[in-house]
Parts: C-alpha cells; sequence; structure tokens
C-alpha cells in the first residue's frame, strides 16, 4: 500500500503511530510518500520505507491534517507552508482521510480568521499580494508576506514565497475563487483543497466521529466506511 | 510611459533601439519593466531607467518576441526559458505588441514541432513530465526535461524547471489546453499566451506587416492602431 503522509502537527501523530505499527510488526507491506521535508525526515528516522510521485504517481491512501473544514468537507490547509506537495500528494491519492479537532470545522472557507495561504514565486510579490487581496474586496480581505522567526521572508521548500490571506467573512465562493487565485501569474499554488478530502475524522469532547462525502457513501454502498489504519489513530 | 521589456534575441533589439533612441534625445519619459535577469542586464547597461511590477503593476505597452502565433494572434513563447515574467508583465499590460519574422507563423500552436515550455517546481518533476505528456495523447506529445549546456538540468530565474512539450500535430484546443495545464499542482506557468497579444508585427520576405485582433480595430475605429515606438523598430 502506498500511503501519503501528511505535514503538521496532527499528521505528525499519524506518521508517528505508522512508525510504532510497523515497528510492531502490526502493519507490513507500506511505502510512504512524504509532503514536506521534514515530515520526510520524521518518517525515515521512524524506519518507514519512503518513496515520491516520481517513483509511485498513484497513492492508495493519503492521511493529513487540515487548518478549515467546511460542512461540504472542503478544506484550508497549508499554515504549516506545505500546501504545494501537500496537494500534489493528495491529488494522487484514490482516497484521502482528513484527520481534526473539532475547533477546525467552519461554516465557511476563510470563516476562522486565520490564515488561507498563497504560495507565490518571489518575483514580484507584492505586485500579487496586491492582486490578490483585490481579488477578495467582499470579504473584507487583508493579504500579508509570511515572516519567518528571524522576520524574514519565510521561503517554501519550493524557494517559493507564502502570502497569507485573512478574511473577515467566509469566501463567498470557494470554487470560484481558487480558480480566480490560480490564474494569477506567479501564483504557484493555493491553500484551498476543493472536493479532495473522502473523509474527516473529528476529535470532539464528545468522542471521535467521521464524515463521509454522501456521494462517496452511494457507490460503496454505505453509509460510511473506513480505513482500518486511520481508524485505529 | 511604463514599457514592458521582453526577453530573447528579437526582444534584445527593440530593447538596444530603445536605449538608443533614449541616447539621442529622440525618447524620453521613459520607464522599463524587464521580464527577465537578462533583460534587466542589458536595460540597464543602456542606461533605460527600470522599475518592477511590485512599483508599477500597470504597464502601458509590452514589446517582445515569440516563438509561434497563429492566425488568431495567440502565441508560443518561453523557449528563452523566460515565459513567467514575461506572462506576469505582458498579462498586466495595456497594450501587447510581438514582433517577428514570418517564419514564427503557425497554423495552429504547436505546429513548428519546437518546444512548448512549461514551467515546473523541481519537486517531482518526473511525475508532471509523464501528466503533461499524457494530456496530449492526441497530438503524439514528447516531454522532455530542458537541460542546460552541461547536461544539468535547466534552471528558470525562478528556481524552477522547464518540461519542454513537442508536438506531431498542432494543439486541437489551445485554451483547454492551457487550463488543463495549469491545473496540475506543481505547474508554475505554461507558454501557451492566449488571447493577450495586441499587434503582431511580422519581418518578411516582402517587408513587414502588422496583423492587429479585429476587436481592437473596432474599440479603435480603425483597421490598425501603431505605436511610434514599435513601428520604428
Amino acid at each position: 500500500m502506498v500511503l501519503g503522509l501528511g505535514t503538521g502537527s496532527t499528521a505528525a501523530f499519524a506518521v508517528a503511530e505508522i512508525g510504532a505499527l510497523l515497528a510492531s510488526g502490526k502493519l507490513s507491506g507500506i511505502v510512504g510518500v512524504p509532503t514536506s521535508k521534514r515530515t520526510f525526515e520524521q518518517a525515515q528516522s521512524l524506519g518507514i520505507p519512503l518513496s515520491t510521485l516520481d517513483d509511485h504517481p498513484r497513492i492508495d491512501l493519503a492521511i493529513d491534517g487540515a487548518d478549515e473544514v467546511d460542512p461540504d468537507l472542503n478544506l484550508v490547509k497549508g499554515r504549516g507552508g506545505a500546501l504545494l506537495r501537500e496537494k500534489m500528494v493528495e491529488a494522487a491519492s484514490d482516497k484521502f482521510i482528513v484527520v481534526v479537532d473539532e475547533t477546525k470545522l467552519v461554516t465557511g472557507l476563510g470563516g476562522s480568521g486565520l490564515a488561507m495561504p498563497v504560495e507565490v514565486v518571489q518575483f514580484c510579490w507584492k505586485y500579487n499580494q496586491v492582486r490578490l487581496q483585490e481579488l477578495f474586496n467582499a470579504e473584507g480581505c487583508e493579504a500579508k508576506l509570511r515572516l519567518d522567526e528571524g522576520g524574514k521572508p519565510y521561503v517554501t521548500d519550493n524557494s517559493n514565497y507564502i502570502v497569507d490571506l485573512y478574511f473577515k467573512t467566509p469566501i463567498k465562493d470557494a470554487l470560484g475563487a481558487g480558480k480566480e487565485i490560480s490564474a494569477l501569474e506567479g501564483v504557484v499554488e493555493h491553500g484551498l483543497f476543493l472536493d479532495m478530502a473522502s473523509s474527516v475524522i473529528i476529535a470532539g469532547s464528545d468522542g471521535v466521529s467521521v464524515k463521509t462525502k454522501p456521494f462517496l457513501d452511494m457507490t460503496r454502498g454505505g453509509p460510511v466506511y473506513g480505513f482500518g489504519v486511520t481508524l485505529q489513530l
């Protein structure tokens, strides 16, 4: 089984558990495709066999966290800075399982008031910052260049910058917004992950629940489908 | 006047001429926005005042060459490797004048049999090379990583790679193709410049001709509109 390994504090727990299951012999025959340099390093240190999209262009299952989840299981991701590689790996996955706690649930994307990241080339990033902000006048958007701890521009694994978008009100039309952002020259990727998640596992004060897309239920003849690996997390 | 300065062997003549006109005093009040590091260096050496899209987000006129021009004035550009910055600058230009010789005219884009470049992030470029080639099975496409003179991957001004697409037959639906290419995660930009050129100046064995988009004629009440600067080239 080829497994996409997400990035971030939640995904790190999943990667650690996969490493533990492999070490204990409860899991075998796994090849991991990491979504960032730091997930690569974590998985390598745990002895998880690793590969890349170049060698494994189709992935059976990806597991990752998310920054926001809306009622249709559309996501905001990338606050950890790995949005491009996450999107490449997760778009190549037959099934994409998202693990979050209930604080990540929003009624509309952008509704948390926290960053929706856009990865842009370094060349004329200010120009794209202005253009991005102008796309979302209706939502009261503020676009800011992401800085690292030293106050310098944060540089992604792909040598690009990130412009973070902060919305006063949720994005009205996420699908349209994604297309408009992508159409800007110099934009490499954005943090709207639309129609990609198969299921979302939500840890809440009342326990763990699983949300699955209705249309996926129908193709499989049941209300919810699960995967042993993810449900053990 | 803010002037977008193209990249490549043809554009270099235009930049040189603008420098000469400025030096002679026949031209003044020009600010140039270069589309590559090498155009920046050429223009700087000629004393052309320079700026960027960050400071001049709207450009009055851009002048550049092209690798292919179809009957609707759609273009293939970027064999010189500067496609992203060219597209950013030229998309920001009120008017975009293309200068070519008649060997660049094709009945359909991709029809020259030479490269149509796609700029991709370095991460998993092979994966995207395969996906790009598969998009154009109908056209008999071969996708190749561009190499530099030393046989190493060519790296763009934005630290990305270029996958060159070679077509056996012209692209059937260039607009659709552009959207499909852009939708691939990890693709930064492609060399299809669609519905961007205002006019194309063509040097042929019978002299120089100018092709202008019919819909542009109507908004200006004449069959052809020209610019002193470009027509003197």
